[in-house]
């Protein structure tokens, strides 16, 4: 006779709560007082270099600038081996009508810090924007904080940061955030605070409670927003601004909450992609991504329009890193590598493909560049002006990129190779222990699956050397201050 | 001029370490009393099954068994796309002349239930083998205890469970483990108490302390055993084993330790392979496979030798899992799927590629049937004859195949359909919150990006309802004893 018992019951919850209980108790008195928030500030502010920018006396021959920024899209949706699930026609016409850049990284493989870099041209430790925001008192970012993840306990982008519709706004243009914050909720934080004219969005992810809608300051539609129609909403809002501003140069920054999770699309998209709904909202951002060029033709302005596409980081539950190791939240390639759209014709190639590195700070400055504003130099500046790579003149403005995840200094890419410092976190993750360096030769390994630090030994040396001077040199100085 | 401050010291261990203690000190006593270890033993222990085989009257007529078994190969690291870095000209040889398997799964993602599966043909939850096993008092075994990891606290084996050697000695064969074993370290839970003649090898993974070598009972080289000759070692003695009994059916079952981390390799390995230190050791086994092979013509054995290659997971911190996503200890394709070859020149065809079904607890079903053993029928047995499988003649003997992770069971494949009940856990894992489930068509998205879910409700409820019914099954007879 079988003796039978009962299973035990699955207890993961449990032990899971005792850790986020314990850790809240022991510890977030703790860190409280030790955050450097406030302690770094720029000695004179931003003013004296908006100052430095002079207002256009031509505007009307200055380029309009349209950055349109996906959510968690993978570096495989659009650029993956083989069959694509997805049907992304308008991407495909983007990129046959200007130029694609396949060795294109985030500032970061999270939101809020890929977000700062992308307007602020800087690593995000310098701007404190180093994990994601959440609103004061949610349980996740009492859980970062205790296990120590806010060093700088900043609940947003610092005052003295100067972001690009800052700059453009001086200049003369235009400018509008559609879309995504996701760099603070309290006053002298908010969009319109930080060079937005015209804001109309979110001010967290979409996974984040409450999720209202705002326009400007005030709340349009109390949470919880409707996400079906968030692509739509935006779209809307962009193509308003857009044709509101047709006369005058603008700066649109179309930041997209799809395909962040919880997925949503439209009725009219719900169930047509063969890639579920994440192919559906992906299929709806190509729309969004359509609208904006036909507005742009509409009103003839293709010409005078620099309009770029990104992803702030690589895919998080779904989507595809593919051929990449690891996905949003890793730090390897997976995490950090996102396609990179260019369209400006008569300036930029049709459909040139270019390997050339590229990071997202690079943006800030090329965007400068473009409307002849001078980049701030009471600062370090991370990102160089990419013209010349996106017109295929010239080679990359870099050699290295330095892999932040959080404050935390974890590898370092030079010319093709990569060191990672300590352990890789895309294997159920044993962070608590060391395994590596790691060092892999990208060009024939995308994959980083075969370390050569036993091969290499002295370039492995170099490249930890590289790290520590970097950490050196932000422990000195970490806003990065210029005398 | 500017201000200067310190950047934070990195404090990650600091948190890190206070996560352990308070889980050790909070929850080691409370889970020590509530193991259910000892309380589903099989009422009649294995005497009776044992008992049902006949000794062979002709054991000239027996064929032999070898499974050669990697640890933490990567099904990349043989199967990739485009360039391999990895040179395995024996490997390669014996696909040629025998049959390769391209939807073959380990039966856990980890080490020793990956192991208990091959040897008993059952889920790993069956036999209580649920996670990697530590030396007692190891920090590992004991916050892998406090965070209620090993539900049925168990150091070793359980003694009523029935291995591939135990049957096949009874049968009249010779039988052999050399390498590694990891399925306990105390007496009744040790190689040669579980059908092992001969023993050699080590008991854990070699990244645990004590490493030592065993030669049968005894230890024959202390901790720490030089690991950079272990595949050597390991292939001098299974080449011995073979040499030994040449002339009588034996069963050697090679589980090698590489190339498991920390990697190793002798010295004519090392610095050989362009895939850096795992390429020298994964090398260095593709060598020994040969090296197999040769002594096996040598004795004119290669006809009557079934001769089989596979690893027990998908590679942990380096190697490859393309094209599949994640890696050892992820639920994801990456962590079970394996490569898989099987030779047996006059039997199997040569050059065959299967992509059928196939788990490695069929091969314990498949060896009994070469051998002529009757299958134990006093307890389920999950494997199946892959015979006609291997030889081009019939379809997989399985639909379905369920995805444990340790006792939890999270996932389940129906023929190309696969349906994750709860999050994956290969992207910075939030395993304390939902992020799912998911619907995966793996003929069309093999790398888990798209979920269908939206699109195929009632394909993913009747697979949610598989899983809660294997729930419930094994709820009611964890063991899987028959009546």
């Amino acid at each position: 006779m079988a003796e039978r018992r009962k299973a035990p019951r699955r207890r993961i919850l449990k032990p899971s709560l005792l850790i986020v209980g314990l850790l809240l108790v022991g510890t977030v008195a703790w860190r409280a007082c030790r955050h450097s928030g406030g302690k770094d500030l720029h000695p004179e502010g931003a003013v004296a270099q908006l100052e430095r920018v002079t207002p256009s006396a031509n505007p009307a021959g200055l380029p309009n600038i349209v950055i349109i920024l996906a959510d968690d899209l993978g570096y495989g949706d659009l650029f993956g081996y083989g069959d694509r699930l997805l049907e992304t026609p308008n991407l495909d016409r983007m990129a046959a009508e200007g130029v694609r850049l396949t060795r294109f990284y985030a500032g970061a493989p999270v939101c809020t810090p890929s977000r700062a870099a992308l307007l602020t041209g800087r690593y995000p430790i310098r701007t404190h924007m180093t994990l994601p925001l959440y609103p004061t008192g949610h349980p996740m970012g009492l859980f970062l904080n205790a296990i120590g993840r806010y060093p700088y306990g900043v609940t947003g982008i610092p005052e003295d940061e100067l972001l690009l519709p800052e700059l453009l706004l001086r200049r003369g243009y235009r400018t509008g955030l559609v879309g995504k914050w996701h760099l603070g909720d309290r006053p002298g934080h908010l969009p319109n605070a930080n060079g937005f004219e015209f804001f109309y969005g979110t001010l967290y992810s979409n996974d984040v409670t409450p999720f209202a809608l705002y326009r400007n300051g005030r709340v349009e539609v109390p949470a919880p927003a409707d996400q079906d129609l968030l692509t739509q909403n935006y779209t809307r809002e962009a193509v308003g601004f857009i044709r509101d501003h047709g006369q005058e140069p603008f700066f649109l920054f179309l930041a997209h909450t799809m395909v962040h999770e919880p997925l949503h699309a439209s009725e009219a998209f719900r169930g047509r992609s063969a890639a579920g709904l994440y192919g559906d909202a992906a299929e709806e951002l190509d729309w969004s991504v359509g609208r904006i060029m036909a507005t742009l033709e509409d009103l003839g302005l293709e010409d005078k329009t620099l309009l770029l596409f990104t992803s702030d980081n690589g895919p998080w539950w779904q989507g595809s890193a593919s051929p990449f190791r690891g996905r949003k939240n890793n730090i390897t390639e997976g995490g950090f590598r996102v396609p990179l759209f260019a369209r400006w014709p008569g300036v930029l190639p049709a459909g040139l493909v270019s390997n050339e590195l590229a990071i997202s700070f690079d943006l800030f400055v090329t965007c400068l560049e473009a409307a002849g504003v001078p980049v701030p130099d009471d600062r370090i500046i991370d990102g160089k002006n990419l013209m010349p790579v996106l017109q295929g003149k010239g080679p990359s403005p870099h050699d290295t990129f330095y892999y932040y995840f959080g404050h935390e200094l974890v590898a370092v890419l030079h010319r093709n190779w990569k060191y990672h410092r300590r352990y890789m976190s895309d294997n159920g993750g044993y962070p608590l222990f060391k395994h590596g360096p790691f060092l892999f030769d990208l060009e024939r390994d995308p994959q980083e699956s075969y370390s050569l630090i036993e091969s290499e030994p002295e370039r492995a040396q170099r490249m930890a050397r590289m790290l520590d001077e970097q950490d050196a040199a932000v422990a000195a100085n970490v806003r990065g201050w210029l005398p």
